[in-house]
């Protein structure tokens, strides 16, 4: 069968086998309730605890701030909209360049009577600090910026930001999808400096789709969004998704131990890559801020994205062009828009996410098939003129 | 390894080994975020449309309309929320015997200006038609009655309950978790009869957990729980757990094979059941009502249910008592509760769920245990004298 080289793990990963290993018994035999008070309930329930152990050291925090939630969408609307019904409204500030589920949600707040500040950033996608300073003296009560950037890989220093926030009585969120596993995330030095909650997700870890975590300091009140059985402290109702969790469990473990030799390794392939990119006449977008070490965020003048994602396809590389995430985005990336980048240059984004199974081999496979390709997109009509090969 | 005798398929069943098959792709090499356009992702789309025509097919509703959530609590709190998001306040009508991810929304509602109507059932479980007439008159906006009760089994006449409730502009709601699979369910039938909304869940019927889907009428309008990249038509936001939505897909459509000789065959067994239980002296709930034909609930006066649930267990019948679906409940079910049960009775109550797997050796074996198990703790002292045994 034909594998395409995969890179493009900031959208997902594939399953590592030792997780998926220990998640079969759960999909087979060990098939009982957590709620139900018999022998295939209490494995359940005792596989449920292990995993929310297991995730909650691997992110230092405790098992009793871990709820389990079926994807990081959820776990971002929980909080935003969680934290929001707890109060009357008032400020609401999250970062212009969040992911969609924690974007939509505050809007959703802002037609409710909140008042939205999204804190820009500057041309490398870095928080602005004057802009952020303001938006604090007015006292908001949510604030939620994320720790690494699905798009450009650009990482906010948090533990600095929260401090002030926190100063001024603001609950503040981090989602932490695409830092963890890529980066030490250590929940406790994060709430010692004001950090209230923390979304982590399973999939972008070599862990299944279908569960992540809210982390959540214990004196934070919540309103659930689904209610209903009362599982996870009353604040997420619903069957534990048990093999998925104990999925969870694992990875977060292997995801740890492995760290620090996959951020060194993986950096030295991002290395190699962007060199490549530039003799190649790319623009590297946030190439001046720290960065997640698996990920690129490029494109060419006059060259379309979603065009050259196609072509790579074929050339059997997989890789992004913008955002992967949204199902369907006609528009320029909202993380361009807000470091400023030309629509015309951002709609030819391409994002590579390198991750375990990547080698120095794909690397070099990669700028290959990009050599060729660039060569033969540029003999196309330029874009704006409508031609078989941009409508696609 | 000793594997108790699995008597409690209401709170959740074995993943069927075809259903397993056709996921663990799923879980391997087809590892692709159905949003990416490279041939991974395009891979894992194709299986989620699929999926999506298959479950549609199931249960007679058309792919358009079919809406997957992480489970049924989800699709559950996504109609009644999400339906009264796109309303001014009125009145709201559920069923006393709803599931608590009906019953737990709706209270919400009413502490948000709903004001909320609890429709009494008689003896045996079912609606009564004068109080449900008496609410109707109100002009209710959203009206959720469930297809089959989680504990009773007893199954509602949706069509001739969803008619004059459609008449009067309601919008109705059918928890369908327990009847599909066990019952034919066909939705363009419920829906040519004014329902507009059903949920299905995966894991009642042979499939996993993590994935139920909300089928829902074009027509209606919902604002969506969990906001973010605009999945399943802007109305449930979040990567798909693709390899649980392609287990529902092939669950679904076995449920549906399977379902008339299914049916046949438990309910034998059931009536072998209930004819050893009143033999053993034991009350039978609900038994003048049509009920599920795998779903037996009674109790022996002065024993406690918990307490007999423990006994089972160890003699190896796994067994339910009250509702399974609970995390803790001191209190007595909120279905006897509204049937009419007095509270001693009630907290004696055992389900027996009968499953794929069950034999007519697995009722004789449990009936034995029970014999065994009666008669030892009739010799035990009487509930309400605190005893060892009622505190375990």
């Amino acid at each position: 069968m034909f594998a395409p080289v995969y890179l493009d793990h900031n959208a997902t990963t594939p399953i590592d086998p030792t997780v998926l290993s220990a998640m079969l018994p759960y999909l087979s035999g060990q098939f009982g309730n957590p709620s139900s008070r018999h022998e295939y309930g209490r494995a359940a329930r005792r596989a449920v605890d292990e995993a929310r152990s297991q995730v909650a050291a691997a992110v230092g925090a405790h098992a009793s701030e871990v709820i389990f939630t079926a994807g990081g969408t959820e776990a971002n609307n929980l909080f935003i909209k969680g934290a929001a019904a707890a109060y009357k409204p008032g400020v609401l500030a999250v970062s212009a360049i969040e992911h969609p589920c924690v974007l939509k949600p505050a809007e959703q707040l802002a037609r409710q009577g909140w008042t939205l500040h999204k804190l820009p950033v500057d041309g490398d996608g870095r928080l602005l600090d004057d802009p952020y300073r303001a938006v604090l003296a007015l006292k908001p009560k949510i604030v939620s910026v994320m720790l690494a950037n699905n798009e450009t890989g650009v990482v906010q220093d948090l533990a600095v930001l929260a401090a002030p926030a926190a100063q001024v009585g603001a609950l503040v969120h981090t989602d932490a999808v695409q830092a963890f596993g890529k980066l030490p995330v250590d929940f406790r030095r994060l709430n010692a400096a004001g950090v209230r909650a923390m979304t982590v997700s399973a999939h972008k870890i070599g862990g299944p789709k279908g569960v992540a975590v809210l982390i959540l300091d214990k004196r934070v009140e919540l309103q659930p969004l689904l209610a209903g059985g009362g599982h996870e402290r009353g604040l997420r109702s619903g069957t534990e998704n048990v093999a998925a969790i104990v999925g969870f469990g694992v990875a977060s473990q292997l995801a740890v131990s492995r760290q620090v030799a996959y951020a060194q390794r993986l950096l030295a392939l991002r290395l190699t890559l962007e060199d490549g990119l530039r003799s190649l006449g790319a623009v590297l977008f946030s190439r001046a801020a720290e960065r997640l070490p698996n990920t690129v965020y490029f494109a060419w003048p006059q060259i379309d994205g979603e065009t050259l994602v196609g072509h790579l396809d074929r050339a059997g590389y997989a890789v992004a062009s913008g955002a992967a995430c949204s199902s369907s985005q006609p528009e320029p990336s909202h993380v361009l828009q807000a470091i400023g980048v030309a629509p015309e240059l951002a709609r030819g984004a391409i994002r590579v996410s390198l991750g375990e199974g990547n080698t120095a081999a794909d690397v070099t496979g990669l700028l290959n098939a990009l050599y060729a390709t660039i060569d033969q997109l540029r003999h196309l009509p330029a874009m704006g003129q409508p031609s078989l090969a941009t409508m696609h």
